[in-house]
């Protein structure tokens, strides 16, 4: 069986982090994605934050299966051979400051003139257009923007990022969401789209659970530690070994089997704690009488315990715990990745499990400009791209170089 | 210009976040969702945490534009009428716990038997396989299996879930990308996909920015408050007027745009501070020296000074706060949102920007069953529908009316 994205070509000029995870995703399915970077450094993410043996985990990681190809886009005859590649690719990825791709002279409507059906995606922090289009925005600034601080952290503590770069991701899965919807309605209809992905559109979107309550109620919230609104006994009670459990009981049914999981029938025959209000108001008092229970029991036991009656918890890992998780050994979440001078090690995997298809392993990220005679000899002949490339490929083995001594 | 995925059916047996924010998306984009709800209740968002005038603003949200239907899939003949439907649908989405679907007798094998075309996209905490696939999942629950909490909150602090319900929402987006894959491939192939994304799995590719280091260095991550790794200053510094703006200085470039922006020549001119890794060194003595500059300044003063220099930053901003934020209004990032009883308020709107599409606010959610016979009469002639629903919807509305009386 055949990858479901097979015969479509991206052209992508993302870089960082949310661009790359959302043409991560059209490659691993199948799609052609030809990375553009600008001579003679492309990427930043290829020279940092970690790096061994002259490959970046970051850069290996999201850019792994594609083609790099090195293309300066101020100079005519390079933006010319990009022009040309337009004409048959399904779509254009970017995630430059708004103003850039405009300033290269690459707009949907130039786009669209020579290719109808191309999907034109941008993703930034803010959006395309208003009055922040063009401020400079990283993963923490579009988090704090956006009000995801202002729920995270200690009840009345520090309002705190999400250690996740959310803001990244969530712009990131929203453009392939798009991406993925204007090229099957080019299939259909023969026209492509413009789609316009912010980081803070994708974060309101993703606060969605906490703003529709906000929208209607008028009360801001504030950060709630690890509690979860409306239900008590709930957080992350700390047992015996040190590991601890995130636990939650809503419904009254779930009250019941907790008691019945820990062995308290007196909890359960409490008429003060009946009602899932009432726990919710004697949440302080619960705390601690579920601290003292989970505190003279190893995590292991607890977990046992839980699992008879179908609680709802899980264990706060950390990375270590992550790696050697069994679920995760079982779904192959980590899958290997490589660099064509032989550096190996895992990544994690695409997330979305697809029948008749392998988890795939087997693809490294390319070489700074690795692709760029076998791509763009489609777009002119040999003697030109000698010409302009021969030079432009010298310089960026030698920029490399000075960057990989240094580190 | 019509929406991308008109003509496209989905079967939507999900409830909650997860799988209703992935079928909400493809909603807003032209497809016919139709929401199979278990009677007399259905979803159980349909009653809190926050209902008035008998709408809950967490149903209306994300289930708006979606039809309903009421189907008790241990009835036969419903059963039958639902596998009547999938002969043309063009996915299937469920966010059952593993083993659900089976239950029902609705497994891949059974429906691509029916239909070869169909995309059969579940959702779960864990995945559909494994030792983890019965586990219950909340979202928080999965944050603290994945990892994330061990990277969020205050360095050498309690580790905290993120405010925002990130497992649920990259569970959704990542169904959604995997679903419109399926979808566009059958429209090649004839063939579909059977699809299982797990929301640890999404998180743990959410997470690829910090695990992809990990991976290779072995260090451990704890949470590092609101510092950025590898920059300095960086945090979230208290203006004069009690707001906080998200700082990060990364490059060498941005140390001195920060320093010009806040009239800090001498600081620029330390040799001890000149690179970034002596500033990473010296980040306890320019967060105080940042904190009295901050403190002095309100953050409109500042964040004019730091915008003329294109300084990376952002407002911590509550609810309040991005309700009214000026690129919120101008991106009408929050939609209006109805129900068929009247009752009208905003929320999130969905975070793709595309060209030839209004910004979707007409869509109402629907009430119970609202679409069962307009539906189904596609399956069945009216006697046998009414045989079946009149007596199911009569027990519908009766059992809502306990529950709002209550309410």
């Amino acid at each position: 069986m055949s990858k479901p994205l097979e015969g479509i070509r991206i052209l992508d000029f993302s870089q960082f982090l949310s661009g790359p995870i959302c043409t991560l995703l059209l490659s691993d399915f199948g799609a052609e994605v030809v990375k553009i970077e600008n001579p003679p450094l492309g990427d930043n993410t290829r020279y940092g934050p970690y790096i061994d043996q002259e490959v970046s985990s970051h850069y290996a990681m999201r850019n792994r299966g594609k083609k790099s190809i090195v293309l300066n886009m101020k100079n005519e005859e390079h933006k010319k051979l990009f022009l040309k590649l337009a004409e048959t690719a399904d779509a254009v990825v970017d995630n430059y400051k708004p103003g850039t791709m405009e300033k290269f002279g690459i707009t949907y409507e130039v786009l669209k003139e020579i290719n109808p059906r191309i999907v034109f995606t941008s993703i930034s922090g803010y959006g395309q257009t208003g009055p922040y289009a063009t401020h400079a925005a990283f993963d923490q600034t579009v988090q704090a923007e956006s009000g995801v601080m202002s729920i995270t952290g200690e009840e009345g503590g520090a309002l705190m990022k999400c250690g996740a770069s959310v803001a990244d991701v969530c712009g990131g899965l929203s453009a392939c969401i798009g991406t993925l919807m204007g090229i099957y309605d080019a299939q259909q209809t023969g026209c492509g789209r413009r789609i316009d992905v912010s980081m803070m559109d994708s974060l309101v979107f993703g606060l969605e659970n906490q703003f529709s309550t906000y929208l209607r109620t008028g009360e801001v919230p504030g950060p709630k530690g690890n509690r979860m609104e409306a239900a008590a006994p709930s957080g992350a009670y700390r047992c015996k070994d040190g590991i601890r459990l995130m636990v939650t009981v809503t419904t009254d049914a779930q009250w019941k089997n907790f008691c019945e999981a820990l062995g308290k029938q007196e909890w359960l025959e409490k008429e003060e704690w009946a009602a899932r209000e009432q726990r919710v108001g004697a949440c302080r008092e619960l705390d601690e009488l579920v601290s003292q229970v989970f505190a003279s029991r190893t995590s292991g036991e607890l977990e046992t315990m839980l699992l008879k009656k179908q609680c709802v918890f899980g264990r706060v890992n950390d990375f270590e715990a992550v790696k050697n998780h069994p679920q995760v050994k079982h779904r192959r979440t980590f899958v290997n990745a490589e660099f064509p001078n032989g550096v190996a090690f895992q990544v994690p995997g695409n997330p979305i499990h697809m029948s008749g298809m392998e988890r795939q392993t087997e693809y490294p990220a390319a070489t700074l400009g690795y692709h760029t005679f076998e791509v763009l000899k489609e777009a002119s002949d040999e003697e030109t791209l000698h010409r302009l490339f021969d030079p432009v490929l010298k310089e960026v083995r030698e920029a490399e170089k000075k960057v990989y001594e240094k580190s």
